[in-house]
């Protein structure tokens, strides 16, 4: 049997990168950007006026001169305007504005006063510095430089970093074809009544769930009963309209549990049935004929949840052209003891301090008592270290 | 002028809750609850078996049997059976199935042998365990509990378990029209070849792509130069179709600042004009004539972006019926002094063991910089401590 880190390197080695397509910006938030942005200008383009006030020239105000003469006025958007070449000139200027030429200090608003129409007084107190309050062209970023690499995420920094460099278009990753299926012939509809011996559906709910908030449109969700004659039909077909197929139930090595011996009959490449973790041991992996990513989770809800978030959206994220994803760190309250020879997924709460207590959810069928944890630490295989209190890698339920 | 934590306040006080609506539990995901789910039945409604195997009595195990003849099958989905009143019977049974009456004790698969048909050996080394892999009826929650309150973030946990609960129609928080405009006459499209002293529009990109991350649909986008005459009108027509309103620029106290004048002679009514923090010192709020509330963010983009992080996502939670977010805390490297009389949200990046780090980003004009962070932190204003090593309230950018 696979261990966790061995099957999830398996998995992410067989994980096919998506193409690319073109998107518009305006449609472009939490995409996955496959192009390299550069600045196509200068950024700032202009040296930039940060503060309303007026532009002079330091030389005038170091020989002396604390009234100027208000020869012209320099708002954003509009071409730049020289300041006059006589001294004692200003022009005011306004926040965004690209200063006069001539000018290299900026005297805010609220340190001057007007002794008469045209001309202003600068107060004693006022210490002029040159650059001050100007953001210099260029300073950011000279034309050309490298801003946005492919493989990042766009987010709201990166979509205004591109519309400022003009990225109408942008060419992002196309988002996978993800299909649901849960199995189980004791599952009925949520809009069903359940007889004593039946339950609702909730797998393929909180996993379509989970998919929607990460961002992934899911485009079929269905549910199988064991198998019934028609089960590979069903199948195949869903593995004809999608490359990424979660399946739940039915995985591990009991009469009922049809899944494996079906996709290995359907001509699925198994990459892994199995793996030394808890919860979540049947768990399994096959490649369809089609490249399909296949995997099946075990059907009760935490290992179902807890498989979704360990192994497959690493695994989208991959597929996306993203970094394998690195989890936030966090350091448990008590010493927590690993499972021999398992890894563990453990839900915690986390605590103001940002330390991660065990949370007091019950056995893996326990799908409500995961609603008193915040997500799960991956704890190692228990070694020669009886507990660990060192930092952990944590999973938030999404 | 109001300290950002009384200008949050004011805004959360002001932030009016949105009306409920039905949705379908497939589009619910990321909604706010805003109804009681309690559990329509016991969870797990039956004794339920956890593991393929043989169901059997313990006092037969007790009174020495090994050797149990196989008398029916339970699989999942399938009404309870019987286990045979004499003594020396089993059941096969099936992970997830009802455990059948007058059984109280699962010996699993692999812990037999079949000596004949119809028969099971248990092996001499399987220690019976009344109870074990048996989830008990009601053990997880009775008929009636109450499982999800109003007010939570419907994730993959919460839609997992009213899917359970047969909860097919959830009472929701209906979503906000939101509006963003970019005001500033340098501005130009996205699509557009800016003059030399111009630049392209990228906040209210930025500020569209954070909200539709956080889950958020903006009805409109648009750009607005400095007051031109119609400014009032376009600002009228866009308040009749959202409830809430982001401006970006032209909000400070300069000459061509139009906006705080401007929406004081439409009726609006003033929350707060300038905050004492940095960056964002000019942002303003107003509540509109319809009940609108309209946040007005300064120009420059990192202050935009900030603004919106740290007052507009609070209160929109607040006004989906959430409560008023908490923030992780981390702890900074180096000790970090706040600024005389000024919160100072300041850029980070988080290393990996958890601690941030001042990020090496320039003034607020530099949006590129931005990149080189992963949020903020929010310092209080400096008091007589020199400096705060204490763990900070941090905002990951969106």
């Amino acid at each position: 049997m696979l261990s966790f880190r061995e099957a999830l390197d398996l998995l992410l080695r067989h994980t096919p990168l998506l193409a690319a397509q073109s998107c518009r910006i305006e449609q472009a938030a939490g995409r996955v950007l496959r192009e390299e942005i550069r600045a196509d200008r200068n950024f700032p383009p202009f040296d930039r006026v940060m503060m309303d006030g007026y532009a002079l020239c330091m030389a005038d105000w170091q020989t002396g001169h604390r009234t100027f003469r208000v020869t012209g006025c320099a708002p954003a958007g509009q071409p730049t305007v020289d300041l006059s070449d006589e001294a004692g000139a200003c022009v005011e200027v306004m926040t965004g504005a690209p200063l006069p030429v001539g000018a290299d200090c900026i005297v805010p608003l609220e340190e001057v006063t007007r002794p008469a129409t045209g001309e202003i007084r600068i107060d004693d107190s006022f210490e002029a510095v040159a650059g001050r309050f100007i953001h210099p062209a260029a300073s950011d970023a000279p034309a050309g430089t490298l801003l946005l690499r492919p493989g990042v995420l766009l987010g709201s920094r990166e979509i205004g970093v591109a519309a400022s460099c003009g990225a109408a278009v942008l060419e992002v990753s196309r988002m996978p074809k993800i299909a649901v299926i849960a199995t189980g012939d004791e599952l009925v509809a949520v809009d069903e009544s359940p007889a004593a011996h039946q339950i609702r559906q909730s797998n393929a709910h909180a996993i379509g769930c989970a998919l929607h908030r990460a961002g992934y449109q899911v485009s079929h969700v269905g549910t199988l009963g064991d198998d019934n004659g028609s089960s590979m039909q069903v199948l195949l077909e869903t593995l004809a309209g999608c490359e990424w197929l979660v399946l739940t139930g039915a995985v591990s090595k009991g009469a009922r549990d049809f899944l494996p011996g079906m996709l290995n009959a359907m001509g699925c490449t198994r990459l892994f049935h199995g793996v030394a973790q808890r919860p979540g041991k049947p768990a399994g992996c096959w490649i369809g004929p089609g490249g399909q990513v296949i995997m099946a989770l075990p059907g009760n809800p935490v290992s179902a949840l807890t498989g979704l978030h360990a192994f497959v959206m690493p695994a989208l994220a991959v597929a996306s052209g993203l970094p394998v994803p690195t989890r936030r760190r966090v350091i448990p309250t008590d010493e927590i003891a690993g499972l021999p020879g398992l890894t563990h997924h453990l839900p915690v709460t986390l605590r103001d301090d940002g330390r991660a207590e065990a949370a007091a959810t019950g056995n893996s069928g326990d799908f409500i008592g995961l609603l008193r944890s915040d997500g799960f630490v991956t704890l190692p295989p228990r070694s020669d270290i009886p507990g660990i209190s060192a930092a952990l890698p944590f999973t938030p339920w999404i």
